[in-house]
């Protein structure tokens, strides 16, 4: 009887899953990928891997001793994974140091501010006793006259916008990215910049300030919300409000770091691979578990859960680590140096970048002829509630986007970044941040994506070179 | 056409309050207690204190400098809102400072972790680097042999648990009160607990040890939550976790602050008063906002708001802040203690010192005879979603508690503290964290509460001292 039942109700849900997909006809791929997405969201891979890296390294911020000890995990790491070969490409740049960062309130009344330098400021050399002269924003400050700025600090107390998208970065970052400078055009001491973050922690947000821009930069930090709240309400009463700040960092010669790069072969001989990415590096406050030790964990767990089929997809999967993104994007750019003459070896590419909160949404940059492919994935990841989007053309991510620069095809999955910007580049940025079931979510939109485009004839690319 | 519309409106409401509170024939003091909440539920006077001690003050360590310049931001703000007078009495106690503090994991990996002394704290005199011993709890630290424990750092790692009433922190103190002795019984060489707060940011959680407890105490620091999980990700590995931990603190001497006092009379020639109360010092991490900036503008408001009616109540109300509530509730005991002849001299008592957030209940101990008041209290609460709880009789709070041993009448307006332990002694008591509606929905619940009790026959006690 109890046999009966059980067959009955197989019955039932195969019919009904056969509407539910309409008038496809379920191919032995579409098998494989079922099973992987229901091993990837029901695996720890990804989380035991994050684990290790936040509490064997921590913090790794590029030049660092601990980057070091960052690339010998990686290393490690895929050594015991059991990728098919593990190597390392140099990659070199400007060696940024932090010693010591302090600020406060010297009147009307005393009280400490906390804040970071940006990243690429030049140090105080020693402590800076200013007025400080607010503006709402950048273009405030470009319109503002060199006779009331020399000599103070500025203080740039724009406030980012929250949004899924994460749309609020762009807008805002522009006061770390060219503040420095436009402060030093108008003959400022410094810069203070409300957080590029949407949190109201008492942790301010770090990051690199432009390293392209010309002219020279003032000395420069970010202070967390609260202080920039508690500023406003300073500096809307009459007397006049002096800051001291105290920035004992800078430039110190150059550094190496190293992309670490694995791979897995196909179950064919041939040349193109995927390649999937995610930086190795974080800053220097927190433990980088959802910048980007989240990508690396995911990145990694998929190349080997694709590996572990026993039948491998016809093309294999190259992970790249890449080395220093936070300070210039060295590593994305240094691999697409010294691989830019075999750009046709990569068959598609793809990074995990924006942390570790649910994928919503998925873009292209590929060829007319890969659209079954496409559409075939777009099925596959509507039920991981991922839909495709098509109000714009992938653009890779800042690694990887250095090779989509070269003509490569690449793919998004776009997390929500609802709450990224709430930790980004803070010491709040650790493990407890991530979530074990989003980790999951992602491993297995992962998995398809690998699966999906390594398994059939190939053709993404190259795309039209774009900046 | 208007106007008879808005007549025939009016009478429909008044029909529809009247059957609302039933039998109850509304009284002029009805009609007082009414505008007062609305005056309170739009007055934004209690933000605007607050917003003035968080800037023009700030942290306010009890014995530090600026402990001192909030007793004169105090005096100034109660001649400036027209108290009747206003006067200081003086609290000593041991001082205890801050200078330096840092720890961070020697191997097997180095990472710094995010740690903050506890008050009462001696220094470490220097670096200690010592193997971490982790308990799950006081008892299990308590059940250990000297011989496991010795030279090493004891790792107290049990976790807060949430909660409405806040009950979670008296299950968890007991780590930062009785630890460092604990500790220093086993031969430990310092402690290091979980912080006793509910968040997970990378903001660790200061507050005193034991002054009373007997017998040596070891150096002793609170690290963050996100610290104490990779701290625990580290020992559930087979290698050894040694640790580095530098505190310079300690007691330097003593140090004299002042409990304010200001006080509005009544109507009527009567010595007896409210005693209202919150205190005025907080710890030295965060801009104390909630801990207790909020109490002392609220209080403050209470009085303001009720001196300004253009009949007073018949009793007067005695505001004080008190002075050290942190680090052993001083203020409170030294208002005690000189106070103590003239216990009947106070009507009440109550304070505000669980954070800013929405009232939600409220207990007494007072005499049978004041049922009447309490119950028309209660029917006056309500309106503020506030309920009459009889779980167990007022305790008064910490300052206003040491009055209750005396036998003075005291009352609870019990806030939601769910959120309160996320930020409780950590630099994220700011004043982004206030809400200004729960702040307006308090003080409508303070100014019914003052002037209900401040308008009848008086008899609320002495009830029975009560430890």
């Amino acid at each position: 009887m109890k046999r009966i039942f059980v067959t009955l109700t197989l019955i039932l849900v195969s019919l009904l899953t056969g509407c539910q997909t309409g008038l496809h006809r379920k191919t032995a791929s579409d098998d494989v990928v079922e099973q992987l997405q229901q091993l990837a969201l029901s695996s720890d891979l990804a989380w035991q891997i994050l684990a290790s890296l936040t509490s064997e390294v921590g913090p790794r911020m590029g030049g660092s001793e601990s980057d070091g000890r960052a690339v010998i995990w990686a290393v490690d790491k895929m050594h015991s994974m059991g990728f098919d070969r593990v190597w390392t490409e140099p990659v070199t740049f400007p060696r940024w140091v932090r010693n010591n960062e302090s600020a406060e309130v010297l009147a009307p009344a005393a009280q400490r501010l906390m804040v970071t330098a940006l990243g690429g400021s030049p140090s105080t050399g020693g402590p800076i006793d200013a007025e400080v002269i607010q503006f709402d924003s950048l273009e405030d400050l470009q319109a503002a006259s060199i006779e009331d700025v020399t000599g103070k600090i500025v203080f740039l107390s724009t406030r980012m916008r929250k949004s899924r998208e994460g749309s609020g970065y762009g807008e805002t970052v522009v006061n770390r990215s060219r503040g420095p400078f436009e402060a030093a055009k108008k003959g400022a001491s410094a810069l203070l910049i409300r957080s590029v973050g949407t949190d109201r922690d008492r942790l301010p947000h770090t990051g690199m300030m432009s390293g392209s821009e010309p002219g020279p930069r003032v000395p420069s930090a970010a202070m967390s919300n609260p202080d920039a709240d508690n500023l406003m309400i300073m500096l809307s009463r009459e007397e006049p409000v002096n800051v001291r700040l105290n920035l004992d960092v800078g430039f110190e010669g150059e550094a190496t770091s190293y992309n670490v790069i694995g791979e897995f072969d196909g179950s064919e001989d041939l040349t193109e691979r995927f390649l999937l990415g995610a930086h190795l590096d974080s800053w220097d406050l927190g433990t980088g578990a959802v910048d980007d030790g989240a990508g690396v964990a995911i990145v990694l767990a998929t190349a080997k859960l694709i590996s572990n089929l026993s039948v491998r997809p016809r093309y294999g999967t190259r992970v790249v680590l890449y080395a220093n993104e936070e300070q210039g994007i060295y590593g994305g750019k240094a691999y697409a140096k010294l691989h830019q003459l075999n750009m046709h070896d990569h068959l598609i590419g793809a990074e995990s970048d924006l942390g570790a909160d649910r994928i919503y949404g998925f873009k292209t940059r590929v060829l007319p002829q890969a659209e079954a492919t496409i559409e075939n994935l777009a099925r596959h990841l509507k039920r991981l509630g991922i839909k495709r989007e098509d109000t714009e053309p992938a653009g890779g991510g800042a690694d990887v986007g250095q090779m989509r620069k070269l003509g490569m095809a690449v793919i998004d999955l776009n997390q929500d970044a609802s709450l990224y910007f709430d930790l980004h580049h803070t010491a709040n940025d650790t493990l407890a941040k991530v979530n074990p079931e989003f980790l999951r979510q992602n491993l297995a939109a992962w998995v398809t994506l690998v699966y999906l485009t390594t398994s059939g004839s190939g053709t993404f690319g190259p795309v039209e070179p774009s900046d």
